[in-house]
């Protein structure tokens, strides 16, 4: 598919992260209260405007929140996306009633899109899993025994997801390295982010469900950073999983990427190893080509990016996650949200998190400004940015970024 | 404190679950749609139309779930519990206008109490963790190294929470015993529940807070079935803890009862084998001595107690509990529910799993009826009770009960 053209100049730009090609939604602030909008261009449309006037149906634009309209399903999502092509396509006869319901993106403050109601985190990125493996358990047994099986996943924190822009505070936590007889209560010292994916459930279940009516119960991705305190973890998670390590913030990206945007980029899951069992077995490509990069700013320094990788590297898709997390008769909701795990890539320039690409702080990165990092230094800006390369067109996520801030003190 | 004696004859009953010393909260329907009320004697007090006539102060009674007024915090708790003493006691000049909201109990529906906003379960009885490890890890390795250090727990699913009354259908999921190659898809054979009582949290925080703190911040405590298939568990567990396993459902109590009704009965938890750190230590009494116990009724047979034990027997108490879950900066909300882990006591007969009583399966448990369990059946309904006994009086939480049906076929 090419480049659609619209008459908002800005979004026919190649570089756009907003063509009329992808139309995301979330939710804005111009201080005039928070309602939902749709990025195009330069600009974001006032949906809450566009209600009042009836230019869109109703569908709760001004509750300051998206789960509504997800809650109203496919063919109102397909609907509206089809309403507002129209308004926006070059030759459009809605120009001068739309033009005064835009306003400039740098006018604007983006809120949380969408209210989580619960998040869940996976583990379904092999190269990062192999990484991760090796690191602990040696190469032999880097894979966990049931990981081919299934997406393994754990329940996260939803009221520690926070919107892009966010500053993110290093959590305190008990740490007991070797170094230590006891615990002690301190300032993580492996403070990490985690280069993900989130895909963001718009249809509730209540019982097992398919891959394919999982598929559609997605209502679009954002890109997810689940910054991770790397040695709370370690104490912490044996026997039942990860909880404060986890529990600090989680940052998303302020743009929901609707799944009818990325339909041109689906792509196939890799070839399976072992096969997978019929209710998460692919029934077809549910992945999708999205390039993505992590860009570390140091305090005082300037952007550099510290990987490069693209979605398709997952094991699992969103869809297969989901239909698993359902598989229990777990009810599934409006809002819950689903991180993808870590998304690396085979090379040593694809790692999704500074504990691969310091390979647990024993193989420090060197930065192209100078200085190295083993994990996260105060004051570090982490920025995820994404986008799927069209025929002549882009579409973006928009920055996903939070600065570390000191521990607060006691 | 002795019995508070009321008008309403029912709640003298030193056997009564709730006396005019109890005023447990809950959500009622008695097909006029769902409000809140109080439980005395044998009746519930409508609060929402106790609030219609403002005969109690407004808060949110006729909203169906008791969020708002738990919002209010503990100077609203208290006076709204001050202003019901004083509606029921024994002499009051209200009954005439009180009586016509009291409704008997057998002529309502109780629904959740609370709109549950994430759950939380804990691992911190220590005869159950002990149990638990001992059988799979050997008695020399039974507690973790992290346990006597801070209470281990896992985030749960909110969508999976029911009241009690409601059918829990058995789930599938992956197992994978050592008698298979590769997982199947099947439905549990070792479906279990877990006696637990659930503290609810009522007032919200936003960084680490002193154990102190957390306690005043709990407005109270239900029983809590924490359903649990064992072999789903087994084979996914590892490495990020129990998912499926744990999401199918867990019941409550349809009374939430205060900490205000509990005061008399708070106790200290165990002497420590290890000092806590400062942030998790004791600093007062905050278990509470709350009589619980188990009953089984298979499908066509009676009623029969298989375990009894005690709240007491915790060795974390839910204030510990709430401040180690914020202690990395994990916003915490108005109806968090946490879930203090299986509560067994030190004899066999005080066990409350299966898992437990059946040690593994490997001891099946004889019924006194006639037949054994090693874990659930199909059609069997499991109930919780708890009691706290005082001088003449009784506090109860109402039955926790649930009966399992057999897997919906695919």
């Amino acid at each position: 598919m090419p480049l659609m053209r619209s008459w908002v100049d800005s979004a026919n730009d190649p570089a756009a992260e907003f063509p009329l090609n992808n139309l995301p939604y979330g939710i804005f602030d111009d201080g005039r209260g928070a309602r939902a909008g749709v990025a195009i261009g330069d600009f974001v449309f006032d949906l809450g405007g566009a209600e009042a006037v009836s230019m869109v149906p109703a569908h709760g634009f001004r509750d300051g929140s998206l789960n509504g309209f997800m809650a109203e399903g496919p063919d109102a999502w397909a609907r509206l996306r089809n309403t507002l092509t129209g308004l926006f396509a070059e030759g459009s006869q809605a120009e001068a009633q739309v033009a005064p319901l835009l306003i400039p993106r740098d006018r604007v403050t983006m809120r949380m899109p969408f209210q989580v109601t619960e998040y869940t985190d996976f583990y379904a990125g092999r190269h990062h899993a192999t990484n991760v493996g090796t690191m602990f358990r040696g190469a032999e047994n880097a894979l966990p025994p049931n990981w081919l099986h299934m997406p393994i996943g754990y329940n996260g924190r939803a009221s520690s997801v926070v919107v892009s822009g966010t500053d993110i505070r290093r959590p305190t936590g008990q740490l007991k390295g070797p170094e230590f007889e006891a615990p002690i209560l301190a300032p993580s010292r492996r403070f990490d982010l985690e280069l993900e994916m989130g895909a963001v459930v718009g249809q509730p279940s209540y019982g097992p469900v398919s891959v394919d009516r999982a598929d559609a119960m997605i209502f679009g991705y954002v890109l997810l950073n689940d910054w991770s305190a790397r040695d709370i973890q370690a104490w912490e998670y044996q026997p039942l999983g990860p909880f404060q390590a986890k529990a600090t913030a989680t940052s998303i990206s302020p743009w929901v990427v609707t799944k009818a945007a990325l339909e041109p980029f689906r792509c196939a899951t890799p070839p399976r190893e072992v096969p997978l069992l019929p209710h998460l077995a692919d029934t077809g490509p549910m992945l999708y080509d999205i390039d993505l990069e992590v860009a570390i700013t140091p305090e005082g320094g300037r952007e550099e990016v510290i990987a490069r990788t693209n979605y398709r590297e997952m094991y699992y898709s969103s869809a297969q996650q989901l239909a698993h997390h359902a598989s229990s008769g777990c009810p599934m909701r409006v809002g819950d949200l689903l991180g993808s795990g870590t998304i690396s890539g085979p090379e040593k320039g694809n790692r999704g998190s500074l504990l691969e690409l310091s390979w647990g702080g024993k193989e420090p990165l060197e930065l192209e400004q100078g200085g190295t990092r083993t994990f996260l230094e105060d004051g570090d800006r982490l920025t995820l940015r994404g986008g799927a390369e069209g025929d002549g067109y882009r579409i973006g996520f928009g920055d996903c970024t939070g600065r570390v801030l000191p521990t607060l003190k006691g």
